[in-house]
């Protein structure tokens, strides 16, 4: 077995102890003779699975009791979907600020529901820094105003959280949850899908404020009720086992690695490292994100040359890092830092950028 | 390492077999030097898993190119919202033919967006047998006609698909899927949570005669919308990759056994071997279903003395049976029998139920 470092932006690289627990325990789930996979979700085994889950993750962010937490199937996508059905009424105003592809994903899905209101947008500027807060249009009667903390395709990365008044604020945090403290008291709602930061794809996670159920929100089915999922503990039906499961085992080691504040420490040398060797390059690799908007998560690049991303994606692979292929929409390069990605990981691929630098410059 | 053999209703028994492989590359899939559950969606390693376990399912279940095969999360709770809103208009007459909890629930899920119709419920005789076709009460002018193939909870099942006319006939095939033969051109939708038959859960298979998605639906956010998922093959946010990854292994393992006519005289096999000795027990064991309307996949039975229960539930799980106990809506116990337990399974637990009487009786 030789694993590689693994840069791709979701489904990502998961830390090598989870995945060894996960391989150790799959046919025989801590001898009960069956593995968590087929163990029925409402067993005493699994009930406390995720239990556990739902409490490391309230301590990692300090999330108080007036929250909810849900773990849901559907990915972020559903939720931007569910977020309008539940909170806003039939047509009401809800103000969008769109700093890259996934605001625009959240507007699609929301539009049928709602009057959908880009109360400011980066598109003009190619999604390259953030609108700055003074040139917002939002709406007071909006249900609630909805950012996209991290946009994992452009880069590009709220370093505060806005202050939008007494409007509920709603973020996806789907890339950058967990990967520095966060004072979840100033938002309505965060969700996230797991895939990025906090482990495996086909789990959803969404932080509510409880009092925003109390809004009658839109006709829905009830598997699309919010208040159905928070009544039944997000087992309304049978929630995808194995995918909390392994959650709740990310949960832990980023407990036991030091929480939090110990992940924004290495997310900061990392993202440092790694911004310094473009910006150090002399115009080799180029980033196009202003300076304070920069993700700490993605870091979309260029080659000054296009025609050598052949090559860098080819011999990157030939020295261990995987998934560095830019997203579809933009192109070039894009080295995706979640906190499973190891201090070593970032240190490779910087040498190996230095090196292809040195060959190909 | 001691396997127990595990009669839950869902999520439910893997083959061992599967469960070996999964572990075995869980941590390196096939040499690239990640997990698949690591690795981008969008990529060609993923890709050709998701693409083989569809031409699998498609082999296993003869499903023609008129149909679309779909891998969704949600669950079938989530398809039972989704169908209505794709494939009816809003208020249109629905007809739900009830056989059991799980009918029950589509009718909830369709409520807010249709006329939901009850054709025919057995809920009088505590759904212990299908109503009589004759008895049905259809709509010409019904959008679907539904149906729950097999009813996990309350152990009914049809054994004829039921000729409704020109109205498509749509199917929650959940728990009894790949069990045996089946021929798709009879419906317009089936739909099934893979965690019974198919595999783990966290993922659903909805196989849709094309035709049906020229239908208008109903306004609904693009993540409810079945054409576009269809568009992007079941990719258009992540897919749960691992959960769809396991049920192409259980998928090519049913194709290595023999297929849906191999697994179908095992079932028969299974199912006759445990109604006989309930039925053979002198009146200490008891199934209530009427015998033409019997799974063979889900059997509840009940002690003649309820005082019994909690010692033949412990007394199980002492010898490697365990998930025996019953849902809770009926009480007694419950032994869920799918492709994926071992007919030796099913002799050990008729040799308990045997030992049992014996020392109880």
């Amino acid at each position: 077995m030789s694993r590689v470092f693994n840069f791709s932006a979701g489904p990502a690289t998961l830390p090598e102890a989870v995945l060894e627990q996960a391989r150790d325990e799959l046919l025989d789930w801590r001898g009960v003779g069956a593995s968590i996979v087929e163990l029925s979700h409402r067993g005493p085994e699994f009930m406390a699975v995720a239990a556990e889950a739902e409490a490391d993750l309230r301590r990692l962010l300090s999330v108080t009791d007036d929250y909810a937490v849900l773990f849901l199937a559907g990915g972020a996508t559903t939720a931007q979907a569910l977020i309008p059905l539940n909170i806003a009424s039939p047509g009401q105003r809800v103000d969008f600020v769109v700093t890259g592809h996934w605001g625009k994903t959240s507007i699609k899905q929301a539009r049928p529901y709602v009057d959908a209101h880009i109360a400011a947008t980066g598109e003009a500027g190619g999604f390259r820094d953030i609108p700055p807060r003074a040139s917002w249009q939002l709406s007071p009667d909006a249900a609630y105003v909805h950012i996209t903390a991290n946009e994992t395709i452009h880069g590009v990365e709220f370093r505060d959280v806005p202050d939008v008044g007494a409007v509920p604020l709603v973020a996806d945090f789907s890339s950058s949850i967990a990967s520095e403290p966060l004072d979840v008291s100033k938002f309505g709602v965060i969700y996230a899908g797991a895939q990025k930061n906090l482990g495996p794809v086909g789990v959803t996670v969404v932080i509510l404020r409880r009092d925003l159920l109390e809004r009658a929100g839109q006709p829905r089915a009830d598997i699309f009720d919010y208040r159905s999922h928070v009544k039944g503990e997000s087992m309304l039906n049978t929630p995808p086992t194995w995918n909390w499961y392994l959650a709740g085992l990310v949960f832990k080691w980023m407990l036991a690695e030091g929480g939090v504040e110990e992940f924004a420490r290495r997310n900061v040398r990392k993202s440092t490292l790694l911004y310094d060797a473009i910006d150090g390059s002399g115009g080799f690799y180029r980033n196009e994100v202003a300076v304070p908007a920069r993700s700490r998560m993605n870091v979309p690049f260029f080659l000054a040359d296009p025609a050598l991303d052949k090559a860098f994606l080819a011999e990157s692979v030939e020295a261990g890092l995987i998934g560095l292929k830019g997203h579809r929409a933009l192109g070039g390069m894009r080295a995706s830092i979640y906190n499973a990605m190891p201090e070593k990981g970032v240190h490779a691929l910087v040498d190996f950028m230095g090196d292809f630098r040195k060959r190909h410059g």
